[in-house]
């Protein structure tokens, strides 16, 4: 079964907005075997949305949209489906009192624009929305079948998951194919595929490199009989070719392996953070229940609070400046104690576009302080990607993934600069 | 000038990777008075990706491709731009001797593989990268002109900034077109768009709403004659009718605002943070120079570290939980202290899924404590956005914005709690 997407909305053509819609489309579909063999984006006109649904039918079995169902003026994803249908727009007086009640719960008046939301093409099947006002719809079409939904991003998925995936699981059949996505970290993108070469050349075996700052994700896909079980042993050559560069699988974000490392021997860590400024708290507070394993943190971004909240000598701090390896230790020694916390996770460094203590953009030291004296401290090469004010942002981002790996592999007991055959870059260079 | 865009990578239409370079495009042309019409993702197959040039130069005057131009075996763009334009790939010896000395320079060995990234079709224009190896394509076809760009991102801006957005700028000429967007928090979607009907039905004037947790982006285009100075009318109109809620225009962010504020008075804060997890510090870190206004935080995650780390009365978390007015008032002020600030800033509160101390998912307390006594509380009711394990991320965004524009305001001695209309949402509700 072949879906394509069509994404409706000026402020996608305008860069206002990122597709976020169309990749979770994209990877939900995948998950159920369903391939999106094409992704468009259209802006607000009448007669472009319904050629981009006619040339999208021609092509593929389904279409799912998404925008254009909101109330305001440029919201023609209603009557562009009438168009191409050729039927008329009706008021549905089941949604139109839905609608009235909704608002008159939050106390608030009913905006007649709003009303646009209860019009239905003749003949679709309208597609509950429990999450939000506009419905989605369902419309039948020569070519196809187009599912309209909603471009508030949550409202989507909730119909999608509902109401729309199981339909078309049912009419698309069980898959063929079975995935699983692998991640590493800090090994660079090239070194990751010319290792994993021989995979790539067996029958029916196709990877995806997935790169992000100091991390690549590996997607397996494994086609045909017995995908499933022939994918057990690719992954198991695969995890054998990149050793502990890897770290999790799927969803097994980081932070979450951690979690998990430290909530198995009931013990905690602290982070104090200099150049990447609460980040690291922050990945190690997204999963609900972290309180359990992150007891805290500190932000000590100017080089005084280093000596003031961590109690990092300030004859080290004046003799080195904050960018040393052996600030690195004493902050993490210093937040851990100062928490109370089994481990203390410490980052200093230079994140750019400036330098720093004379120090070049990309020197990072991270440090983890164990129970009693027990410290490690490493000082990954960040490679600079390019110039300018948006490397800020990424070397933060590498220092995360690099503090996270680093707290990781000493719960493992496993070699601190190990797994990386050489310093992961965020960006795709080659051999 | 018409313009569409083509990204070419099986990731993307799986939903691997989200496309940000499509985002980025849409806005640099923007910016240069150049339209995109429509932008496209197909996935790494020749035939398609061949067809999906012609097509899309039946339509547009130009194409900008990002992707595929990589050395693995999916980096199929070169081979299509040969196949289209009806050439041989040519090996370029200038190209790989720089490959070769770019690899050499790095200890690394050259791969065998990436040598097809010296590989041009006959007749094409090399456009250089000076931030990777892969160089840009200027391919001419008889339908128009395709720009082929890397798809790793700073590598594709470096290009267009450098070589592909003078060319187009100079063929498109001057704009005829005025932009601005500009930038509120906490007042509703659907308020905003209300309150702008007047300011939509003018003539020339086009108003974009772009939604965030707890923000909204109004981008206002004015067409035609004078239209840069009818935007300034434009503009007027709209902040008088917003009033308070607008905080900024273009990329001024809150955070940069809020450092703005500081600076001119030589004060600085400090964050205290427990939903936020360290959120808020990562945001008033984010900016180069940022030290000279933010003074530190804490990340005080779990109820005992509230006491520990900042002061607040164990007898108050005792007696009420972590989630209530007057710890964050405490918190606010704990922190100003510990750490030496002029302002402390605090949130506490329940993310969710999970309800904590009997409070429902969305209570949120923000406290801003100033210099002496004074201190400020607000408590938005934050609307919950359905249910999951995605509402965590959205609501500690959202409290992330309520808490920077609560301390905005102090700043500006505006009233707390005003700007609103009604609270924020971060969906599309409708009144």
């Amino acid at each position: 079964m072949r879906v394509e997407l069509l994404t409706v909305g000026d402020e996608l053509l305008l860069g206002d907005t990122i597709n976020g819609n169309a990749a979770w489309l994209g990877r939900r579909l995948a998950d159920h075997g369903v391939e999106v063999t094409r992704s468009v984006v259209v802006g607000d006109e009448l007669d472009v949305i319904v050629a981009a649904v006619g040339s999208a039918l021609e092509r593929a079995d389904a279409v799912i949209t998404t925008g254009g169902l909101g109330p305001t003026y440029d919201d023609l994803t209603r009557d562009a489906l009438a168009a191409a249908a050729g039927v008329a727009l009706v008021r549905d007086p089941h949604l139109e009192r839905r609608l009235r009640e909704r608002v008159a719960k939050a106390g608030r008046e009913l905006q007649p624009m709003a009303l646009r939301m209860a019009d239905v093409p003749k003949g679709a099947r309208v597609l509950p929305n429990s999450a939000g006002s506009a419905p989605g719809l369902r419309v039948e079409l020569p070519g196809g079948v187009v599912y309209a939904l909603p471009g508030v991003p949550f409202e989507m998925r909730a119909i999608m998951d509902e109401v729309v995936l199981p339909e078309i699981a049912r009419i698309a059949g069980p898959p063929a194919v079975a995935r699983r996505t692998l991640r590493t970290a800090r090994m660079w993108e090239s070194v990751v595929a010319t290792r994993l070469a021989e995979v790539e050349a067996m029958d029916g075996v196709r990877l995806a490199y997935l790169p992000d700052p100091a991390e690549v994700k590996i997607r397996i896909t494994v086609t045909g009989a017995d995908a499933a079980s022939r994918l057990a042993g690719v992954e198991a050559r695969v995890r054998t070719l990149l050793g502990s560069a890897v770290y999790g699988a799927e969803d097994e974000s980081l932070d979450r392996v951690v979690h998990r490392l430290l909530a198995a021997r009931g013990e905690t860590v602290a982070a104090a953070e200099s150049l990447t400024g609460g980040l690291i708290a922050a990945e190690l507070t997204a999963m609900p229940g972290s309180s359990a394993t992150f007891a805290g943190g500190m932000v000590t971004y100017a080089t005084e609070a280093k000596a003031q909240l961590l109690g990092v000598p300030a004859d080290l701090l004046a003799g080195h400046g904050a960018v040393h390896p052996d600030v690195a230790a004493a902050m993490a020694a210093g937040v851990r104690d100062a928490v109370g916390a089994t481990y203390g996770l410490a980052v200093t460094g230079v994140a750019g576009p400036d330098t720093q203590d004379g120090r070049p953009v990309g020197t990072v030291y991270i440090g983890v302080a164990g129970p009693g004296n027990s410290h490690t401290v490493v000082s990954p090469k960040l490679p600079v990607p390019g110039a300018g004010p948006e490397i800020r942002a990424v070397i933060r981002r590498m220092t995360v993934v690099h503090a996270l790996e680093l707290l990781r592999r000493v719960l493992m007991g496993l070699d601190a600069e190990g797994g990386s055959g050489e310093a992961q870059a965020d960006r795709e260079d080659r051999d």
